[in-house]
């Protein structure tokens, strides 16, 4: 099967969806014009980094490709609508696995009303590259930043929080659905996905709107709760340095807690609203997924964790360090 | 540096221009509404395929993997605005080398008015992969397709075509100021870049217009003219087949005929207009870059290489084959 083929395979099997008019098959796509704001959001995931084959399938690492940017999309209070994937492609890997790849990839755009509009196929002597660039609008009047977050405004996560490399990173179902109920219901200052761990995700929303943040510790959703508040035997391994190039959670050595906030790769929504529009949510979320509150935002810089014993700690951002 | 620190350099070495109302640094870009078209594409670039180090300077990498993008969104009649680059860097090259192709690539977007907008940054054990996404409008009021040649066009290239490898692969102009003279000028029905070579790239107006060309082989614009018609030793190296994953044009044993149509990565704009407005364009044309018409759409299917002295071949789509 040659390039050509195998675009044509993949054309057959996207639908064009509005508001892409011409999608896979010209030099660039086309798509109507809209008079509302325009999402924009990029990955790159890396065999090796990302996934690593035989222990994930095809169709997942396809799938979590699309769901990483879905979850982007998600996190600006956004509905998606057309992905372009451009994939380096091993070639000792032969075609079963390019199509088992997109196969993953695809039934996910299909669940989420997106269409492969685009992309770019090649194949070489080396791992797996796949780069999707997904497009979208905001489900409100205005898109969803990290800057917006007030003093006073209750901090909220979506579902549960560590241990993501256990399976969850490549099933988790990108938090489309609540985005949209979010926006519906309430005035959501901040919103922010949790790609690098509670920790490093809360900075950087605490970093664009120029507060702070103290965070309970125990109100904190645990993936698996097993495991408490043990303090590690050693240093805490602490993820999240991006110039590792390293985005796949590391769990070895940590209790719950220290998964949870440093793990990363939960792909939650991290927001803050008004106290006000937390009761609304508390009274009226209708979703099964579960909303907690974790703490507040504070006009002191700075972040802060806080146990039911009363102590405090400092909550650095690239992750808790017990020993700080 | 972290990937932090080296997205705070890129960023403020990056100016965010209109359409782009939030660039870099959130979980997506955010681009103000439009009443134009949006045109779409995108062309992942890996080292070894479409560049080789320490033959190719980061700088230059940056930029070609900017520009074959530019050549596309010119291709549909487009004005670029905002790209978003992915990168998969080689940990051994080091920040500099990161620099050097961001630099390049930062340039080139410089002087076509496109604003960096977002991306994704990665490092990691293996060649480097550049995936961008290239977002613009068309210049006129529709955008330039494949389809809408019509029997009686004739056909028109940009510039010179052959022998891309030595040189004109990583330091051409995109003819995004060609494509907005053209659309001004001119009703141009079917549009493409010469990225595979003159034959195969013809073969995808025909196929998607349903028509069929004649081309005259002595019309041709060649980059290096010396050779002629010589025909070949030996068997033509046909190129264009993205099946091997080699975009990188092969010059070996052709002649300069057979490299004009077949060596691909001439990044020219092949065109067709209606004879009146090709006599438009040879009276008006105002720019310095050549425009040669190199042939006629037909009616009648398929494609004819036509000869001064009245021989007739058939051009097939993966480039020209003297013994066909």
């Amino acid at each position: 099967m040659s390039e050509f083929d195998f675009i044509d395979w993949i054309r057959r099997r996207a639908t064009d969806r509005p508001p892409v008019s011409l999608g896979i098959g010209d030099d660039a796509a086309i798509l109507a014009p809209s008079d509302r704001l325009l999402l924009v959001t990029t990955d790159m995931l890396m065999e090796g980094t990302d996934f690593t084959f035989p222990e994930t399938t095809p169709e997942l690492a396809g799938r979590k490709s699309l769901a990483v940017n879905l979850s982007d999309i998600a996190a600006m209070g956004g509905i998606p609508t057309a992905a372009f994937v451009s994939v380096a492609l091993p070639r000792s890997r032969g075609m079963s696995f390019a199509e088992a790849f997109f196969s993953g990839l695809l039934d996910l755009a299909d669940e989420f009303g997106v269409t492969l509009a685009g992309g770019d196929t090649n194949t070489w002597d080396n791992p797996l590259v796949a780069s999707i660039t997904l497009l979208g609008h905001p489900a409100g009047r205005s898109a969803i930043t990290r800057a917006g977050a007030k003093p006073g405004d209750l901090i909220f996560v979506t579902g549960e929080l560590g241990g993501s490399i256990q399976g969850h990173h490549l099933t988790f179902t990108p938090r489309i659905q609540e985005a949209k109920q979010l926006v519906d219901l309430v005035d959501v200052h901040a919103m922010i996905d949790i790609s690098d761990g509670l920790a490093a995700d809360l900075h950087h929303i605490l970093k664009a709107s120029g507060v702070g943040a103290a965070i309970d510790a125990e109100r904190i959703p645990l993936r698996f709760p097993s495991g408490g508040r043990e303090p590690p035997e050693c240093g805490v391994h602490v993820s999240g340095s991006h110039d590792q190039g390293v985005n796949a959670p590391r769990s070895a050595g940590k209790t719950s807690l220290e998964r949870a906030l440093s793990d990363g790769e939960d792909f939650e929504l991290l927001f803050t609203v008004s106290p006000n529009d937390a009761n609304i949510l508390e009274r009226d979320w209708p979703l099964s997924t579960r909303l907690t509150s974790v703490g507040e935002i504070t006009s002191e810089n700075g972040c802060r964790l806080r146990f039911p014993d009363g102590t405090v700690q400092p909550l650095p951002p690239l992750g808790w360090r017990h020993d700080l």
